[in-house]
């Protein structure tokens, strides 16, 4: 029998999310905090989740949860759902919408489980490239509101791999005119302090996700989404029932508690941040954009490979594109300790110093 | 802006999954394993979820589980994928297949899930009554096979909530004659001892499901897909790139490494059915049906509202079905501990007595 018979054409023809497992010693290269809890706090979680009985389901639709971050949130919990992280929130929106032949409108370039995850389940994808300075093109993205009425856009904000936030008033714009529902993604809001959530209240055909992924609980798989009432009504019935595990139910309240010292590694991540920025800004040949993140997308003037595979030989694993386009000869590079940052740029200097001697 | 015009009709006609959190002492609804685990293996795994650091995801695709439940199972690992239960492997069935018009065959009375899935994912549903021995009605199944190629068809292997496994030569009948995919899932393996892998050197066209759920890890969330390489191949396209988190996998890891532990809990249970059984068959008014799983179906010639109601007053909780069709006046209860067993029958005898004084 052939296998490929019984699988839908879009399945067959998209490769698989590829998240290469290169194990170094510096990890630079998945917007991961670079710091483990405080001993205190990770000891609170560990006792909470001491308690719990593993023979038995955890609670449905993360109740307590909800309630939590509605109240850090300032909303009503009849605006949330809990997801196993934000990607299963996303296939859920995707799953959920009418008019699959519309379209989903994705920027480029941007997080890639947006189109992976449209492509699955069916729909028609239609990109459109940021403008020069990575924002909008919001004329582009208001005709094609106007003639296809797509269904779903996904705006990340700031947006990864580029940094920045879009022009709000581009967001805002969209939202307006937009006949579907626009997804404003705020995985990254720790490091930015922008978000959309006031905007709530004046429309009903958006959602904000947000993510304990880059604050220091990547392992335990917790993503937000909030919206207006009636649809989260809809959504929560294409969100599987047992979705959240206890364990991370359990990481994540302890979170919402301790909220303060998540939000100080964050502020501690920004001026790492900036100090990365600083210091590549000083390194001829290498051009890096600012960013409202937890990382920095920088431009080299000459082959990334070599940078990537020399990093890779020190022990440091950064993200290498291997794009055409606006990311042609460009790298992402995670903040990381003072440490890990200081030995990745001194790895990088080193490289640009070679490459200039190979010129010469 | 209305927002029912976004969302697709099938998921604005269902309800969502309900699973009533209706506190009990005594919790024999969810066919959950009544015990703990033994002391020495939960402080095992708390002892490795320590280690972890939870700022670091997960790994993708669980590759260390994969090898292990390959060798448990005697297969090769790329005829497994790991899901965040099984709930999530058969969403990323029906989101991958081919030919949502088809059809997706469910027999009547099985798993909820099945059917809800299938519907958000904009399958066609074809519903096959069992026949009265809770068997398949492999007549009208293969004919559906014949007529319509439904794309999937799912079998309960035991069947919940019936509790008994189908006649494997049916089924067999019907992977041999299906042009889609059949869905065998043995989520009640540990408790009924009967199995399809061996069919896997000889039908391609065919998945298991197996789930730690029911043995003792029901808050972890681990399902587990075997199927052919190439079936698997495609599905892992589908599947979510961190779905299991850190700590699950190593829950998991910690059931592979001392399976014979949680076997002996699963015999146990498998003691405290038969009992259970024993007992039910010997109160006047209460017909049991023989059970390969851990929960015992049985049926009252009373109305069963008024048990459900009045055993939720003594703290116990079973699964009441209301329904009508050959689950009329059906309630499902999970083989509990010995103490919790003898508890609840101790609470229907007196029901059963009660609703006698009434008749008379």
């Amino acid at each position: 029998m052939n296998i490929k018979k019984l699988i839908r054409e879009e399945v067959l023809r998209q490769e698989a999310y590829s998240a290469p497992e290169i194990p170094c010693r510096i990890k630079l290269d998945a917007n991961e905090s670079p710091y483990d809890l405080p001993a205190s706090l990770k000891s609170k979680i560990f006792e909470s989740i001491k308690k719990l009985s593993l023979n038995r389901y955890p609670e449905p639709g993360s109740p307590e949860l909800r309630a939590g971050f509605a109240k850090l949130y300032g909303i009503d919990d009849d605006m949330l759902i809990i997801g196993n992280g934000s990607d299963e929130l996303i296939q859920a929106l995707l799953i959920a919408v009418k008019g699959q032949n519309s379209g989903v409108v994705i920027p480029v370039p941007t997080f890639a489980m947006y189109k992976i995850s449209a492509f699955n389940t069916g729909h028609r994808i239609i990109e459109v490239p940021l403008d020069n300075q990575f924002d909008l093109d919001v004329e582009s993205m208001l005709e094609i509101i106007t003639t296809e009425s797509p269904e779903l856009i996904f705006l990340s904000y700031p947006n990864n791999p580029t940094g920045n936030c879009f022009d709000a008033g581009r967001i805002e714009a969209i939202i307006k005119e937009s006949d579907g529902i626009v997804v404003v993604d705020e995985a990254y809001f720790n490091f930015s302090g922008k978000t959309f959530l006031p905007y709530l209240n004046k429309y009903e055909n958006f959602v904000i996700l947000r993510s304990l992924s880059k604050v220091g609980l990547a392992a335990m798989r917790i993503g937000i989404l909030i919206g207006s009432p009636p649809l989260v009504h809809e959504l929560n019935k294409v969100r599987l029932p047992y979705n959240l595990n206890a364990l991370s139910q359990v990481a994540a309240r302890l979170y919402i508690e301790n909220e303060e010292e998540f939000r100080k590694q964050s502020d501690n991540i920004v001026s790492r941040r900036e100090e990365l920025f600083n210091e590549l800004n000083k390194i001829d040949k290498i051009h890096p954009y600012t960013s409202d993140a937890n990382f920095i997308l920088f431009h080299c003037s000459f082959d990334t490979d070599s940078i990537y595979y020399f990093l890779i030989k020190s022990g440091i694993l950064i993200k290498n594109f291997n794009a055409t386009g606006v990311l042609k000869n460009c790298m992402r590079v995670t903040a990381g300790s003072h440490e890990e940052n200081e030995e990745f740029l001194e790895a990088l200097r080193n490289i640009v110093l070679g490459e200039e001697l190979k010129t010469k």
